[in-house]
């Protein structure tokens, strides 16, 4: 990863002490932003998840006016950039009891916008199953924290081209998301996402996608859902924050209507969204 | 956390790049070992889990005799000391999958051994169950991972002195493990720990007990315990790389034979075996 620039705490560096709670626990949360043309993408929508994830694991989230101020920095040379936000509990005291007295570590830098982040996949793309499962924990469900081993397992399970990205479902076999990414199902004129209350991460792009979908005449739903119904979808997406909404074309080898006229339209709205802000 | 002496890659330095997989996603594991006049206790034991670790999560183990020179290098000024080894999958390169040409990461680094540690707590401890529950990964299980988030919320519920240690059961309600240590119980001539194929660190003195325990007349077994199962027990005993083995005189109330007499035999048994090396 060849990092343009990094401050932590405010300071050019990009080096964090071996006591850190990330490095340590994996405590802490993060958050990956696009930064184009002068703009922070979805920047208030990345702060609401970044602050729900300091209240569930005990962190107290920076003012996020010193994160934006910081932020600006580190992009404003450079046209389009990925900007990365961690923020972890501080340094470790005594084993996994946070000291209060340690204050939170706030680490941001960018790195090169890819163009395998470009939302134009018009022709979709392939998916498939992981073996890998997500395990549930309420406390942890929606947030973006630092322990990500079960996203790691998972995208080690394929290499190359292959496949370009692999889905998840929990121990009860309920399809919960991509291993970067939410997934949506389209049926008739309802827009269906899993329920992610008990595990998987809120993408930002998810809840715009559930944001928008009713002024489009669509329905929402948010629910359970079983690996078995996939036959009875007509379109399948995912969401990312970098690469937005992408039509997929097969899922385990079922093939979906790609692009799929509501992805379409999904996507035209959402490319609007961003142009008028 | 007072670091007296911190080696990366052999290098006295003690802080990591942001890009290291340890912190951006918990992508290592570590071993925490007591070193006293000279000797790294119970090394080759250690050495097997952070093989076990490595192989499971597609790390290469550094050669385990840099390791062993590393180590005493850092604790070799001292009488006693806590060696901390963490091992990374290096630096990310491209989000979830390893960039197949990065190298693992050693971090070495030592902190003061504490009176808390100490072994000789002969009337014993109190424990209680924590709300926080372990989920199941067959992966994961019994390595000494860096996602620790679930043992942090657990020992996030209590503060100060209202008990010693948390008691974690999985979400089928066994009983798994204590925060930072193993539990055994005993019921008349048998020793019986937890099952930890599905979670659960499996720890360096818990493999000694189940080794040392035949030789002293005593039956073994290893399964899964129901929580209620409980009050049928008459000792039960927590162990840990650092205090050993330590009886419980109470759980959420329950009260045992404090300290009893197998745990004893096995206290006292582990004290000798350790002289002996």
């Amino acid at each position: 990863m060849s990092i343009i620039r990094c401050l932590i705490n405010g300071e050019d560096k990009c080096e964090v002490p071996v006591s850190d709670r990330g490095l340590q626990y994996g405590h802490g949360v993060f958050e990956t932003i696009l930064y184009k043309s002068g703009n922070l993408q979805l920047w208030n929508k990345h702060m609401q998840r970044l602050r729900l994830g300091c209240e569930r694991l005990e962190i107290d989230l920076p003012d996020t006016r010193t994160l934006y101020r910081e932020a600006k920095k580190i992009c404003d040379d450079d046209d389009k950039l990925i900007l990365k936000i961690i923020i972890t509990r501080g340094d470790s005291d005594k084993g996994y009891l946070p000291d209060k007295g340690a204050k939170s570590r706030r680490i941001l830098y960018t790195t090169a916008y890819l163009q395998r982040y470009q939302t134009e996949t018009p022709q979709g793309i392939d998916v498939a199953l992981c073996q890998q499962k997500l395990t549930h924990n309420r406390k942890l469900a929606g947030i973006k924290h630092l322990n990500r081993l079960e996203q790691v397992l998972a995208r080690t399970e394929w290499d190359g081209d292959q496949y370009d990205e692999g889905i998840l479902t929990d121990l009860d076999d309920y399809l919960i998301s991509g291993t970067m990414s939410n997934v949506f199902f389209v049926k008739d004129k309802t827009i269906i996402t899993p329920d992610l209350s008990l595990c998987g991460v809120n993408g930002i792009v998810r809840e715009l996608v559930l944001e928008l979908a009713p002024e489009l005449g669509f329905e929402t739903n948010i629910r359970k859902i079983k690996l078995n119904e996939i036959s009875t979808f007509r379109e399948m997406f995912l969401t990312n924050s970098l690469i937005k909404i992408c039509p997929i074309k097969s899922f385990n080898g079922r093939k979906f209507a790609s692009p799929g006229r509501v992805t379409i339209t999904l996507i035209n709205r959402l490319i609007n969204f961003l142009k008028e802000r």
